[in-house]
């Protein structure tokens, strides 16, 4: 990226201040012991500054928000081009808002401190303020989109994109509807966004947690047991089948044999076929199954009709790691990394997945009333990764290359010229026009060009003495260093033509 | 606003789940004591649940999006215009970070838990961050702005825009530049985005902590009680004199006669010809004094240049709460607030504020290598607040009236067309139009329409079995209810120039 983002290789050490830069990557999480320094004899002696962000999280400098901008833009005409409405909720809920609704991953809530008051926690993700919104306000129909900061306090992996801040882009249909058809626009959206972002073949594996339901039931896996041995089995994108099963048996105290059983269903995937080939054997014999199994043959239809059917894969491996989940369930998978090609063949992880959660807005209503909903969310943060890897091999990948949206820099070519330029830019502010100019009374001229160049600004104006007698301005085009003269009064006009044809 | 939008009155109370929903504005921090009610006889029955987001919080609903999205836009707008760059910086920061940067507010930020690990505090504001990125990065020169949420453990005042979780949109530019070039770009920035904003007359009230610091001296205040009383004298705007002379003595310590002397300079307010004259008193003759009002006799000069010196106010008892200002303090205030004509007279506080702040990069730099910097922040909230008592009774207002973009509805006529209308759809998304439909396989016409209305959607697409046979479609405008017939292979020609039109 930009010579300034350069927080991660940062390693000075200065002895005077007893002052660390530590780089994000190391992960430490204590300062140091710095017995063996000495600070000066001062007051701050034994006081040691450390100057880094928080374990898991980083700053985003110019082009990272550049890139960033781009990402939410595409995101965001996707969704609303699909009627979607935008809401914002807290950073923050309280702790009991979020309490039982993550399973395992409680554990990775951040919590605030007790300073007199309410418990507070950090939002985990968007869908559980989502669920608590539409039962405080008793909204019983909403397509909305949520676009906002999430809080884990996981280990990060800063180099594939997981951090413990990181950015979710979620889209969801509150309502109670026919089966698949929200389900499949959720679906859509995610083919239409990943497409957009043109970052490689991509896959979307669906599952039903009525089939996962009915798998395990005729696995002989006991009731009460069927959310912890499908948390374990979302184990299996990352980890081999034999941990997976250790997890089950040793952990979980599943029997073997069972565990044997579950391996034979979740070696399989495919396309509708798969489907009507479990529908016509046992499994389709189980009703929870048979229900999942026809949700899923409902949804290739019409993901036949969308022209997406081709993405879809029937994966009955996937699980979805979080508890609130009852229906379908999908995940977005690049085949393969392109900004990494030795990663060639190897799934480089979700970069979108969700699912239905009929149940959750009903645990937040006084009644109990369930309001059914759908949803997709974005894993943006690999989506960034993957781009800012690209983006230095690519001039024509579409990214922007720069970080400042500037058309024109005012330019004097002598000194005591400042409030002339000053008139310049306000006329131009005025009308429209994105300017800048050097805040020296009296900069070079080199070095005014210098800046237009490094920041890629398409024109300069540059003003002399004889120009300002002559009532006329410069205007050069920075890339060829062509020149005209322009007279001052046609001044905004022939901007206006030249902006608008670069 | 919107029906949807309704967390603020929402006060049912169900017996049955011992659930409470408490307005936003209640402000009780703690649960209250359930003692005289019973739950149902589960293992749930003394537990209490709450419904509501966190004290000095709210969500957005979507007629609030749209209205944030539309400031926003405004305010993004003119910070590019003027070359800015997009930084972003985690929403938590290490505690010491933030320690010793706020003065007596830095009893008001929010702490985390110590969960193992890092101790941390949530950002009180985007300045301190910028300068932390600052040091860290070593970046010496930049132009950049942020827009993010901050935190404050205030008493919240939620009718009046003060919340404990708030945005703000920071301009601020980091450098060695010339005297009042770059503190006068802050100032117009809030010039242009205020009046673009179109809320009302507005005055800039600018002072500098240089004249206060030469003030003080003048009137027997001791040097290291400086910061505390220009933090007292902060108060000016929202208390009376007597009270904030009551804080410099009784609290502060400050003799009577010294605090009477203060009262008599900080009467003064006026234009350049202010300045002119305290140069020319005994005040022009104390270095600091002299000093800051040079400064702002230039930035007075600058302003004529750029057309807007009527909006600048020379202010003596302004004086900006934050321990970080050294140089040109300002305030932009509105003259009255037009959605209260009962204040009408009244100041309804700062909107936008800022100033100079040389030292506070040094703080962190490991050889005290200082980084001059002056910024403007935009207080978002209280515009949105402004705003939003405005909206519904100004139709031309400029402001959005609707939360979702879409363009064309597709309803069926009669049962059965599910999938014809999925057809449709997926052709006109494919082609960039924004699209709805039902989520029902047999959606009632008048149901489709009505949702058009509520949503203000200006096209509806009609299909029956005849237009299907026929290879047609009806194309209805909403608003007039006047009804086309269009062949179905032209229906995206034919959309396009409509929505152009519209």
């Amino acid at each position: 990226m930009t010579g300034e983002d350069t927080s991660k290789d940062a390693a000075a050490v200065s002895e005077k201040m007893d002052l660390k830069i530590q780089s994000d990557g190391k992960e430490k999480d204590e300062p140091q012991d710095g017995a063996a320094r000495k600070g000066p004899k001062s007051i701050k002696k034994e006081e040691k500054f450390i100057l880094k962000t928080p374990k898991g999280t980083r700053d985003q400098g110019p082009m990272q928000m550049a890139l960033r901008e781009h990402v939410f833009a595409i995101v965001k005409e996707c969704f609303t081009r699909h009627g979607a409405e935008q809401i914002d909720t807290p950073v923050f809920e309280l702790k009991q808002t979020l309490t039982g609704k993550y399973g395992e991953d409680s554990k990775l809530i951040y919590d605030l401190a007790d300073q007199g008051g309410e418990i507070l926690s950090l939002r985990y993700d968007l869908t559980v303020p989502f669920a608590r919104y539409l039962a405080m306000n008793k909204i019983a129909n909403i397509k909305r989109f949520h676009i906002g900061k999430v809080y884990r306090r996981d280990n990060p992996a800063m180099t594939r994109g997981r951090y413990r801040e990181f950015y979710q882009c979620d889209f969801d249909i509150a309502g109670q509807y026919d089966p698949m058809l929200p389900d499949m626009e959720c679906i859509q959206i995610a083919c239409e966004i990943i497409k957009k972002l043109d970052i490689g073949e991509f896959v979307i594996k669906v599952n039903h947690r009525e089939i996962l339901n009915g798998m395990f039931n005729k696995c002989g896996v006991p009731n009460e047991k069927f959310k912890e041995i499908c948390s374990a089995l979302d184990k299996l994108d990352k980890s081999p089948w034999e941990e997976v099963k250790k997890e089950m048996c040793e952990v979980k105290g599943l029997a073997e044999e069972t565990a044997d059983k579950i391996e034979k269903f979740v070696k399989f995937n495919g396309g509708v076929e798969l489907v009507d080939k479990f529908l016509g054997e046992d499994l389709g014999k189980n009703p929870n199954a048979k229900k999942g199994l026809e949700d899923l043959k409902l949804l290739f239809e019409y993901a036949e009709i969308y022209g997406i059917a081709q993405y879809l894969s029937f994966d009955l491996s996937l699980a979805r790691g979080l508890d609130y989940y009852t229906g379908v369930i999908y995940e977005a998978i690049l085949r393969q990394n392109p900004a990494s090609p030795q990663d060639e063949g190897e799934s480089v992880g979700s970069i979108a997945a969700g699912g239905r959660y009929d149940g959750l807005v009903g645990v937040f209503d006084a009644k109990n009333k369930s309001t059914p909903c759908v949803g997709i969310s974005i894993g943006v943060e690999r989506i960034f990764t993957i781009l800012e890897n690209r983006q230095p091999n690519d001039a024509h990948s579409g990214l922007p290359i720069r970080s400042v949206a500037t058309e024109v820099y005012v330019c004097s070519a002598q000194k005591g010229l400042a409030k002339e330029r000053m008139k310049i830019c306000a006329e131009l502010w005025a009308n429209g026009f994105k300017v800048e100019q050097s805040f020296k009374l009296n900069p070079k001229l080199l070095v005014q060009l210098q800046y237009c160049e490094d920041k890629r600004i398409p024109f300069a104006i540059i003003i002399g003495e004889s120009e300002i007698e002559q009532g006329i301005v410069k205007l050069k085009t920075v890339v060829t260093r062509e020149e005209v003269e322009v007279n001052r009064k046609d001044l905004v006009a022939t901007l206006r033509q030249k902006v608008a044809r670069s």
